[in-house]
């Protein structure tokens, strides 16, 4: 079989982005990284995601496959080793309903919450904590989301573990509080010490200086 | 093998239900229709979907499976005649990643500028003419986005040749130029005119007293 080529856009604070790492190195697939300048964007980027301008970009034998839980869902369906999602249809439905849910109910409303003031942030913030609760009562009682061994699910969610209390720090805020989501806390833990992730996630000291600066500049655009 | 159990929780309105209608007659699926009263939610939609309490709800066997898209890929790998998604993981990537754009880029707008005047309403519009433009470039040159039949990505983006029309009506507003988008209107002919969709879709009048309803409410709610 003739060698192939597996290429990744992507950006060193990108959680989206690390997802991908993630799995291809869960699957051992070797590619080559290529860093993106989100604020200057490459010629690069612009042709092979038009629609939406964004990394992760997975290039695979001059294929473009973008969106990252697609990407995940490509890379599992691609190469069948250490299979990421469930078994059963059923299963793999859950996995993928508190994925979106997370995206949609958690990331966008810890992420507005850090970067507003006053009752946004706080109506942000109630929202997030919300979404916790959900997540607390999937997890409870559980090594990964993915049982014994971490799966598509922890790998979606990593992001929580190692994103989101940076995100807390810069904004001044608890989301995740740990008397009440022990069970979260839990596997934020398992998932950080697993043998893999834990030498494959980007330094918190540079996250912080990044999301500080991030978060400065969108809330002083909604304020201007 | 005993008799399996299907029932789909639905909305005679709802083009995220309709889709799995017709995912599930496409595949000859038997299954219980339950008619929700979306303003008056029943008991039992709550207890099967207490996050986003929507429908549909798709219960098969007991097992509840949640979410649109979620749900057709369930269909898809739990009932194996008549696939709908395509053989290759990077086809499938692609018809992913059309339906989560269309849903993002085009539904929401549409539906936005339907329920709202102004600056508003002229922006969304905006927004969802690029949209149609995307989809109008991929659809070029084929009958199906599924090739020569009907597939995911014709059941997800279905809503655009029956309700789209109405939403345009209602708001006073074009989004798909016909003399602009020919392989588009194109595709909503085909697509309305297939044999099971064309005998499966909610009636025309009854669509357009509801939807001026919801608009009229909606942008009050916005004013008010």
């Amino acid at each position: 079989m003739a060698k192939q080529e597996v290429k990744l856009l992507s950006f060193w604070a990108s959680p989206f982005a690390w997802r991908v790492e993630w799995a291809l190195k869960l699957k051992g697939v070797d590619y080559e990284y290529i860093e993106e300048d989100i604020f200057n964007k490459s010629s690069l980027l612009l042709e092979l995601n038009p629609v939406h301008k964004k990394v992760p970009v997975l290039i695979h034998d001059g294929k473009v496959i973008l969106e990252s839980f697609i990407i995940l869902e490509y890379i599992d369906e691609t190469w069948k080793q250490n299979p990421l999602l469930p078994q059963h249809p059923y299963e793999v439905a859950q996995a993928r309903f508190w994925a979106k849910f997370a995206e949609e109910k958690l990331l966008d409303e810890a992420w507005t919450a850090m970067c507003s003031l006053g009752e946004k942030k706080e109506n942000s913030r109630k929202l997030a904590i919300e979404a916790v609760e959900k997540i607390e009562e999937v997890i409870k009682g559980k090594k990964f989301f993915g049982g014994e061994s971490i799966g598509y699910l922890d790998i979606a969610l990593g992001w929580i573990a190692h994103w989101l209390p940076i995100w807390e720090e810069v904004g001044s805020m608890q989301i995740v509080d740990p008397a009440k989501f022990p069970a979260t806390i839990a596997w934020m833990k398992n998932f950080l010490n697993h043998g893999l992730i834990k030498h494959n996630l980007p330094p918190r000291d540079r996250m912080l200086v990044y999301f500080h600066e991030r978060s400065k500049t969108l809330s002083a655009v909604q304020q201007g």
